[in-house]
């Protein structure tokens, strides 16, 4: 097994991201190999001066760097030598079997669709993310971000994803699927939502609970909540700013806690042809442990060939 | 001035709109009345009994009221003697100056549009609420549930509308306008905030100050915050179940308990001819006082002929 990361996405990008290799490295068999793309020259050397061997890890010399600001599209057509072009060069040619990244979440987003591309009979990939529970344990929102605009034929296939992703690589059986709605009955809503009711409740292979609300969201309701990228990028974003407030006042709670996007790595994308995550932009060390452990997650679960069963 | 009170509404009516209703009578000049509206004969004993004198109030008798879970419009047409369509029907005649209720939001909503209708000009009338600020102060949430699917011209009204309200009912000038969106950029965001920015920035009326995103909700970036329906009321829930998560955890702290709805009173419709607030279901004491004091605030304001002025 080929774990792929970019070394040099993200704000503290590589110190953050080769301590986290380090880590994740240190509870890998033999045979789970890390591939470490991006400076090599710079990353075998800070590799033995912290200490660890850089006989443990591989490495794919990608010079060339995205930054955060870059235009998705242009910086792609533009660095062919960047270690996310080559990050998901590798994973197209079944070079590495996984991809993560911290850096420029478009390009990671577009180098997938343009490189492993999506699953065939998958309208539109979505990037999902892990929500806590009050009462423990987390449930997955999707989209939040790759589809700003959405068809109820989409929202189903996110309801399938999601499904698909809570039950084989978190091992919750017959997950409970919610539409994020504004009224619990199933004639409420926006036009999106009351035509994406019926095909949720008419798909046998969904367990659907019905409509969820904002107020629903960390409750044990639903396993996999589904709405659009607009929708759901708000949610996030706003319940990450909850999490930053209780930091900034010092309040200490196991529930605020688990907002902590450390604990999570990153947030997959749903429906492409390979296990890519996406790493939020500031991930510190164990960020970018949890997002490889993650990674091997998707891989050791066979998650794709899932989707592709599905769907084919 | 007349201040109509819906004293039915609510889920711990009419005792909590009694005794609210008692404590905004304390703090108002004698020229200024509340009208209660609901069982005449229990409301007079109960005043009594609470040792208050109901000389100070008026009262109309309104003996049926309309519950929670029932259907607006069906209610509406079946119950000329509820409190809520007698509300509206005293609000429309001149006989009250405002009109508050903790009752059905839906009934209360149609109710307004129904009797003293949209201010000519206005598209859709929209539900605004109050966003505590990390930094003290409040902002103003709108569109959060009136309506759920949106188009452009709606969003640049409700951004008149919010800023009219801020200037002239808070007292703060100049609002600073910004558009629920996801992302910073002009370019970003789904096709109804994309094609709503470049209104936004073109209206002289505005201070816009561009995009915020979930994370900038409770920051002082913008005064007036422009959304859909769907999405706000799914932010307003969010925001409300993190308060009541708070207060489970007995976490107190002087920001999540300005989330307390009691503190505001209740959620004003912007749009039609006469100052109607709808207050939260679960309205304690504080609450509906604090509504009889916002709807006074409306009034003192003119803030319906400076409405009339500007969308004429």
């Amino acid at each position: 097994m080929k774990i792929g990361l970019d070394i040099l996405g993200g704000d503290f990008a590589p110190e953050s991201t080769i301590l986290g290799a380090i880590e994740a490295q240190k509870v890998l068999p033999t045979e789970q190999r890390i591939v470490l793309i991006g400076d090599e020259h710079a990353a075998k050397q800070r590799i033995q001066e912290l200490g660890a061997r850089i006989e443990d890890f591989d490495f794919v010399h990608a010079p060339d760097n995205i930054g955060m600001g870059e235009h998705p599209t242009k910086a792609i057509a533009k660095k062919p030598d960047s270690s996310i072009v080559r990050g998901f060069d590798l994973l197209k040619n079944g070079e590495i079997d996984s991809f993560a990244s911290a850096g420029n979440t478009g390009a990671m987003l577009v180098g997938a669709l343009f490189s492993v591309k999506a699953v065939p009979g998958i309208l539109r990939p979505a990037i999902a993310t892990n929500v806590p529970k009050l009462k423990g344990g987390s449930g997955l929102l999707l989209d939040v971000g790759a589809n700003a605009d959405c068809k109820p034929e989409m929202l189903n296939q996110f309801a399938i994803l999601g499904s698909l992703y809570i039950e084989h690589v978190l091992g919750i059986k017959s997950p409970k699927v919610g539409l994020v709605n504004i009224g619990e009955e199933e004639e409420k809503g926006n036009i999106l939502t009351t035509t994406t009711y019926p095909l949720l409740k008419n798909n046998s292979q969904l367990n659907f609970i019905g409509n969820i609300e904002g107020r629903d969201l960390f409750t044990d309701l639903a396993d996999v909540m589904v709405c659009d990228g607009f929708t759901g990028n708000v949610i996030l974003k706003m319940a990450e700013s909850f999490y930053v407030v209780t930091k900034k006042k010092k309040i200490n709670d196991e529930f605020f806690d688990r907002f902590n996007y450390e604990q999570y790595g990153g947030t997959p994308i749903l429906g492409v042809n390979a296990p890519v995550i996406i790493g939020h932009g500031i991930s510190p060390p164990e960020a970018i442990k949890n997002m490889v452990l993650q990674s091997r997650a998707m891989i050791e679960s066979n998650f794709i060939d899932k989707i592709r069963s599905v769907f084919n």
